[in-house]
């Protein structure tokens, strides 16, 4: 359990900060960058820098604003003009300290910066270390659509360092678990029953970790360009994404963290799976039950059905204007490109305002 | 001379407005979209329409404006912002049918959007259809600094053809003269004689753009990510783009085409060559002799060497500050990682300036 092997890089989960000093040390870069957000900066960068004090290697840290506001074409602009300041070459390594917003824009300014410098993913919320540190997606959000704008690039590696998850609030742990349990429902169902039963107060154990980043790594090697299976990984995310950017958009609603969006995803494509797939009513019940109780509970009238309908449609995985979901035949095995109608999308939305 | 083997990609040179038809409909596309500025609009563009009148696709046009002026990271975005009204998906193509600018910027805007779609590119001047046309390298100017954004990723497919040269103003034609030039001095001295004893008051025989495309590509073919003799195609452009640059900020002075600002990189960097490199007095004086005659006078005074010298220091090639230029041992022959200090490089201008 200490080196996972992806497409072209290792994610590292022992001695991750040793082990990240000693990348910097070996890969004769001209300079690095650290990119951080303030939450990052605070609780995460002091741990990395006490590593750093021996290097000899100068480096600077990039700061931008916390919050999925934040990732978008003029904040990426502003980090590419601080490595124009800073000086950065092509023999300079970009360190994206943080989570998702962090880890995606990173990626896409470190990719098309004199196109393209080296840069390592060090995830440090849960969602990041279990979904997004893995698969070489970068991007930035753009005229409201979530990572409509980015690249397919791989990291030089991955550090997945369990002492992040310690300063996280609850809300963030139970953001990533959504994905972990979603890793369950689509490729492994002893891994659902092993984490629907854990304790998801506190930072899973770095077991279950490892365990989430291991089957989605399976699946983002086999498939590193997303033309096929891996769109399995986006069960729930149909419905969620719309779900998600809604709850951004909507200024009369509280904002969903990832997790919590997708988890009201899940219920809604489970009901879809049950209906065109193959899921047994026991199992959609089980479903249910599981992430009804574990995450809030968010207001989905008739009224809104029109709004996160178009939201769906420009999902990156649509083909010719149909509407492509990823569903579950049972808990633990799932098929992909099921084409929903608007009308059975709305029943979904109506099962689980039902609830 | 039908067609050169890229990386990953044809050049087709026989029959291109045919074979990009038949292209497009092989490619199970679920749309397609043509980037013109408003030249290749007016002169191009018909020619291509006239051959789509039969094609089921439906497909839209984009125009943004011609000139280098205009490529930045907003029109890019207003690229992106169409794509997404327009409804592009993943299935999408687009076609970029204009100079360095489109192929360049339309490129960048394909390889991000969605991370990635189809493109092809048809460059419709010489400088495009010598330079661009193969390689992989799409970008954006930012910041005051050419292509300093961008991505390596290949075109499905190149089309160069020979009646877009016939609108092609004098200027622009010369442009494009000076890359043919360079193929010559690099990597083929038969070549570089023929060019310069040729007609240039006219659209060069396709022959000789389908020379030099094959001379570049050999180079690329070998090295698509620039980690070493690529760079070899840098000759002339360490000084020319500063130059280049230089003249589009500088509203006292006209602003020169890349070819002229090229030119007088060559002129520089064969000095150069002969300080460092072992091109012969003889050599430079016949590179020096053709170049200024053929390539109008630019006054590069003192006053503007520092100007230079640090836009010199933000070429891409760079490394730990130093400033890397290639070099030419002979006609035909070229070396690269030449680190040439501040002080060569003024007097590589007070040649110029003193010729």
């Amino acid at each position: 359990m200490d080196t996972i092997n992806s497409i072209s890089y290792p994610v590292i989960f022992k001695d991750t900060l040793t082990q990240l000093v000693n990348f910097i040390e070996q890969g004769n870069y001209s300079r690095f960058f650290i990119l951080t957000d303030e939450h990052t900066g605070e609780h995460c960068l002091p741990l990395l820098q006490e590593r750093l004090e021996h290097l000899n290697n100068s480096y600077d840290v990039i700061e931008v604003n916390a919050g999925e506001e934040s990732k978008n074409i003029d904040f990426c602009a502003g980090i590419w003009k601080m490595l124009i300041d800073f000086g950065a070459d092509r023999h300079s390594l970009m360190i994206n300290l943080g989570g998702g917003v962090i880890g995606d824009m990173g990626g896409f300014a470190a990719s098309t910066y004199k196109r393209g410098i080296d840069f390592v993913q060090v995830p440090t919320t849960l969602l990041s270390q279990v979904d997004a540190s893995v698969g070489g997606k970068t991007g930035i959000d753009f005229d409201n659509l979530k990572n409509i704008i980015g690249t397919f690039t791989q990291p030089k590696a991955v550090f997945i360092e369990p002492a992040f998850l310690q300063t996280l609030p609850q809300r963030q742990i139970l953001s990533g678990y959504a994905e972990m349990l979603k890793h369950g429902l689509i490729q492994d169902a002893a891994y659902w029953s092993e984490l629907k039963g854990a304790d998801i107060n506190a930072a899973p154990a770095p077991e279950l970790v490892y365990q989430s980043v291991a089957i989605k790594n399976k699946v983002v090697v086999d498939d590193p360009f997303e033309k096929g299976f891996r769109k399995c990984l986006n069960f729930g995310h149909t419905v969620g994404h719309a779900v998600e950017t809604y709850s951004l958009l909507n200024d009369g609603s509280k904002h969903l963290t990832h997790g919590e969006a997708i988890a009201i995803g899940m219920i809604c494509e489970a009901w879809l799976s049950h209906k065109n797939a193959g899921l047994t009513t026991d199992e959609l019940n089980e479903i249910t039950t599981v992430l009804n109780n574990l995450y809030p509970r968010y207001e989905l009238d008739e009224t809104c059905h029109s709004v996160l309908h178009s939201l769906m449609k420009t999902d990156k995985k649509n083909q010719n204007g149909n509407i492509n979901c990823t569903l579950l035949n049972k808990i633990g095995e799932c098929s992909i490109d099921h084409i929903c109608t608007e009308e059975e999308l709305c029943d979904s939305l109506r099962y689980y305002a039902g609830l």
